[in-house]
């Protein structure tokens, strides 16, 4: 065994009905991993009591008796729950059992238990949120997707540096380029947020490719484009929603009557490769960057499909000692770039 | 004749090859109204020398020698150009010899040049441009995209209004519903200017839904979703990036091999129901508003049929009053609510 991922199996939509068969099938395609299932063990046990023996001790059960509810404030969620399964999930992460943490729960309360339980990594002021979307070469990483919706540009710069370093470990490609999401191509355009992040990321190491608007997410132009987290999470729901409504448009048309639905009937191969072309299932998972540790949130309605595809991002990142490779890049940073270190918003 | 529209033929991408066919079009359909066609009278002239006298006055030619370049500087086309299309165009409302300028050239200077001839309504700090999205319901008009990138909340509040007095004119619903583009439903939710802006709004007499997100755009929540410039502008280009990455995939899936090619056949009156249903260039022309005369945008890349688009949108303004429109609503505003006076920001 190489890593061993702590699941909170209690979050999301459907809890462990989801959560479950998607960590057995995760073994199974995986073994070199384990788990431990973090949730009320009398809801984990019986369901799981078939397949366990097979896995021995890469199936481990810890009990954990609370659960934070999807809508529950964060307040009571990092005060009142302390053996909630989304913290003890990110406590087995402190603690070294675990070297990463997924979990489909509310994401404010998520976020921050793991920088209460975690820390963030010196030089990173605040923890992000990135998220690959597909786009015409590839996929893209895009952060921050909420969690900070204040950002200073030196922020942004965090950003650029922690999505880089994500990059560089889970898809090996030393030195993505990255982008500056803006409203326009020219250095003078954007609020002064993003003018001065534009001058900072200009002047760091990274591989900046400069300015970018929002159809370059889609087009690839960048490995990675940064944003603040109002921006970052209205780009990402208004292409939920859009996605949404052209699925729906294409759906309602091949069903219009019997001579549509016979032309669907002829499509559906070729429909059925688009789908799987666009589905956002594959891209789940998006990661807390920034923490002395892994944590993986996975969308909350996500599917045991998509929940594994979330539980094999945390297992990729830890593989490649994403959490090093951030802090180390923060420690040159902070070492050869003494005056541009950041300042808290 | 009822209303006359001063078009810009030289702006845009194709210049008079598009807006000359959609001009004429323009007048073969709606034979109440006039346009002018301003631009360099040599190339507009030839060009309509065939059809002119069918229409007797209600085509005029005026002459305007400059033509604003796409990716020239705001300052150079307000400044040196003062007989561009562009200016000319706006000056005629000035005038008043027309009721309403279209143009599909660069947006900076076309805001600028709009702004210094027109001026600002009373109580409108910062005009602001609105567009309208297809919906799964219909159609909703989000403002602003891309005039202001800093905004305060008063701004997102006179926003609010003008969209309101758009909505109720051109598309004659009275009070319509308007959302506030946040990262959350609950009014706690997104940064400082937006939560202010939700009080403002709650304390206003327009019908305010509140919070929306990313998605109620497309699911057609409500008929208005405020939003500063930068997020806005980020909020269509990302809906432009996906909406063509969704089309590209599809056609690509559809022409993969010879059985695919005739599910595409088979397939066909589907799809080109489909593409009718999102088709982007029936929703072409945004709306300059909070000025003392009513613009309208074209996109830049617009076809004659779409450049015709944003004819009609600015002959239903001008029919409807627009203007006047909110002009009385900010007086009526400002007598009922002295202390929410707008501040520059």
């Amino acid at each position: 065994m190489d890593v061993t991922i702590a699941i909170d199996c209690m979050g999301g939509d459907y809890g462990p009905s989801v959560t479950l068969p998607a960590a057995l099938d995760f073994l199974r395609r995986d073994p070199a991993a384990a788990v431990i299932l973090v949730g009320q063990s009398d809801k984990i046990e019986p369901a799981i009591a078939k397949e366990k023996p097979v896995f021995g001790d890469r199936l481990r059960v810890q009990h954990a008796s609370e659960v934070v509810g999807m809508d529950e404030s964060v307040a009571t969620a990092l005060r009142s729950k302390k053996d909630s399964s989304m913290r003890v999930a990110v406590d087995l992460v402190k603690s070294g059992a675990a070297q990463a943490a997924v979990s489909a729960g509310n994401t404010g309360a998520l976020m921050a238990i793991s920088r209460f339980v975690l820390k963030t990594l010196p030089g990173i002021d605040r923890p992000a949120i990135a998220f690959a979307l597909p786009t015409m070469k590839g996929q893209t990483y895009v952060l921050d997707l909420g969690a900070n919706v204040d950002c200073a540009p030196e922020h942004l710069l965090q950003f650029g540096i922690m999505a880089s370093m994500l990059v560089a470990a889970v898809e090996h490609r030393e030195q993505p380029s990255v982008g500056l999401l803006n409203i326009g191509e020219e250095d003078i355009k954007g609020n002064e947020v993003v003018k001065r992040a534009g001058e900072l990321l200009r002047e760091s190491d990274l591989n900046f490719y400069g300015n970018v608007e929002g159809d370059d997410i889609y087009k690839g132009t960048t490995d990675v484009v940064v944003c603040d987290g109002f921006v970052g999470n209205v780009a990402l729901k208004t292409s939920e929603g859009l996605a949404q409504m052209i699925t729906t448009f294409l759906r309602e048309e091949f069903s219009r009557n019997w001579m549509t639905r016979l032309a669907a009937l002829v499509a559906m191969p070729v429909l059925k490769a688009f789908k799987r072309r666009v589905d956002h299932r594959r891209y789940n998972g998006a990661s807390l960057l920034g923490l002395r540790g892994i944590v993986v949130k996975s969308h909350g309605s996500a599917d045991s499909y998509a929940f594994g595809k979330a539980i094999e991002r945390a297992a990729e990142a830890a593989r490649n000692r994403l959490v090093e490779r951030i802090s180390e890049r923060m420690t040159h940073y902070n070492t050869i770039r003494p005056s541009d270190s950041c300042t808290p918003a």
